[in-house]
């Protein structure tokens, strides 16, 4: 056989698979409506976005996926096609922090999909008012960037709001090489936070081993430095280098792949148990020697994971600090509810802020 | 059967469809590995990437669409799946006109699917010396906006440039109105581009029909006059809601939904006939009487239809005027042949820009 005649057999066998995919697609579709029809029939309330359902299929999405595309691709495939489908019924009004082009409406997307539509806001309380209000089904807003530490103002938020989350959204962030030299060769200072210089010491150790590492505040403040200094460069965002004209000398520099920033999906309610959850809640308690100890004690004594721990100061003066505080498991499971029940006795605070499956993709 | 018995039988379907959706995604990539395979044994060049072909599986897919979901929806869901195929051999390099979260890039994610690397520049002339050079595969800019008219800065660059137009994608445009007033009966004054008035007289004849209705130079200037009079609102983007800090008091005004952006996709070479595809190209004549009527007789004579046309000053001094013209066809198709072949004899310049599949998203 020819390579020509090789070819088109291969692209008929495409044509065969497309036209399976898209009976089936638009099979799903119908299965969709379907199910909006019994609901209505027997006049439940309908709740189109079911977070804990799409969190299962992506789940067994991966599990199942034979390759050759990997299973962060295919989930994301399934995600485009479950928001499709959804968007049949109700499109998702999403709210989240602007401007657009952000990494917040990125993550509004891969956890959404693309037929939401997305509407950006200038400030967090912004988001959170029009989820309050109805006038956004869901908002999403950044809480924990491995660089830059926790996001304060959305913690504070949960503070004083009804609102719950429903959802959380990790991004992988990719840390690049920027400057204004021609080549790299030139340079003989490296700015970036702390932790950036941290998390690409291998490659600045291989690439630039005479040049001074320079710790900043922000990776922002560090493209700046470097684009008024000719023989520097900045270990900064893609962002970045647009924002200061730099030229991007190289690419994910990171040592390791996995500087993530993460994100949480609020609403009115938070979801229903997925198989593989987490509880977020706020903790506090009074300022005693041993008494954040005796506070978490609850969680160790079921055997919970806690995934993440961070104090803030409390602004409404009755309490010295307050802890948020996420835990593995839904807040339905019995070794959580118990736990959440000994902490109602023994903290002066204790708020479930939600129960929402683990990030999938 | 109870609604959570039909709900479980309808979930079950979902969940085999998913199965056999998976299985079918995953064939399709092996496919596509096989095409590699093939042309690497043959010693081809490879290109992977094939915008006619594309083009031509998007309208099909489109055609046979069954419903529910529409046929963009099915189309845009199947380019992410190629997207991804694609990305399996070499993810593509598209570099396009920055900042992060621009109509332009909105384009490049929609042309090219999701699973590209998008790399914003800062002006439309490094986005061809970067495909130029070979650091990206092709670059995305716009040429087209039905409010603001051709971006002048693409066509000057097509003068001198040796790259080719290998496609075009369309962004429809929403008109919101935007003011700092919290109710509709506050406003007294709209301010917009007089286009974009035009486009949403209905609208204003209905809910605004005491408002004065002032033309200003651009969208962005009446968002920015709006923010500073509580009387007055602004007829323009969502992005200007957000620059501006003005609420959407109403969305998506405009009278008729086809208010369309247009950018052209550039690369070193341009794409072989998809069955529907346009041609661009550059035209100079002398600025003599009747010169422009003769100088298109060509495409007349052999019943091509021109689909836009522009003048712009020529900047080399030789020519008064040079046009972009575009017409229905492929370069490669008979008529067109013909027609640029006369017009290689009568025209002081006659640069073909390429010729591309039509735009089908």
């Amino acid at each position: 056989m020819t390579s020509d005649e090789q070819l088109n057999q291969v692209r008929e066998r495409i044509n065969t698979i497309d036209a399976e995919l898209l009976r089936l697609i638009c099979e799903r579709a119908s299965c969709a409506q379907d199910v909006a029809k019994i609901k209505d029939a027997h006049g439940e309330a309908v709740k189109y976005y079911r977070p804990e359902r799409e969190a299962e299929i992506l789940r067994r999405i991966k599990l199942q996926n034979p390759g050759p595309l990997d299973g962060e691709e295919v989930a994301r495939l399934f995600r485009e096609i479950m928001s499709a489908c959804l968007a049949l019924e109700k499109p998702l009004e999403i709210g989240y922090l602007g401007p657009a082009g952000t990494f917040t409406q990125a993550a509004a997307l891969k956890h959404f999909g693309h037929s939401v539509h997305t509407q950006p806001f200038g400030a967090i309380s912004d988001i959170f008012r029009e989820v309050e209000a109805g006038a956004c089904d869901y908002g999403v807003v950044p809480v924990e960037n491995s660089t830059e530490g926790v996001v304060n103002h959305t913690l504070d938020m949960f503070m004083r709001s009804p609102l719950l989350i429903a959802g959380e959204v990790t991004l992988r962030i990719h840390h690049h090489l920027l400057s204004t030299a021609t080549e790299i060769g030139a340079i003989r200072r490296v700015y970036s936070h702390q932790q950036s210089l941290a998390q690409c010491r291998g490659w600045l150790d291989r690439a630039l081993p005479n040049a001074e590492r320079i710790a900043v505040s922000t990776n922002a403040d560090a493209a700046k430095l470097a684009a008024g200094d000719p023989q520097a460069a900045a270990v900064a965002s893609e962002a970045a280098a647009e924002l200061y004209s730099l030229r991007v000398m190289a690419q994910r520099i990171e040592d390791e792949p996995g500087n993530t920033t993460r994100f949480l999906v609020i609403g009115p309610e938070d979801s229903p148990p997925s198989g593989h959850d987490k509880t977020s809640m706020l903790l506090s308690c009074r300022n005693e020697a041993g008494a954040l100890h005796r506070l978490l004690s609850p969680f160790a004594n079921q055997g919970i994971s806690m995934t993440r721990i961070e104090s803030r100061p409390s602004r409404q003066g009755v309490w010295d600090y307050v802890f948020f505080v996420d835990v593995s498991g839904h807040r339905a499971a019995p070794d959580v509810a118990k736990a959440i029940t000994e902490l109602r006795g023994a903290a002066n605070l204790c708020k479930v802020l939600g129960s929402y499956p683990e990030a999938v993709l």
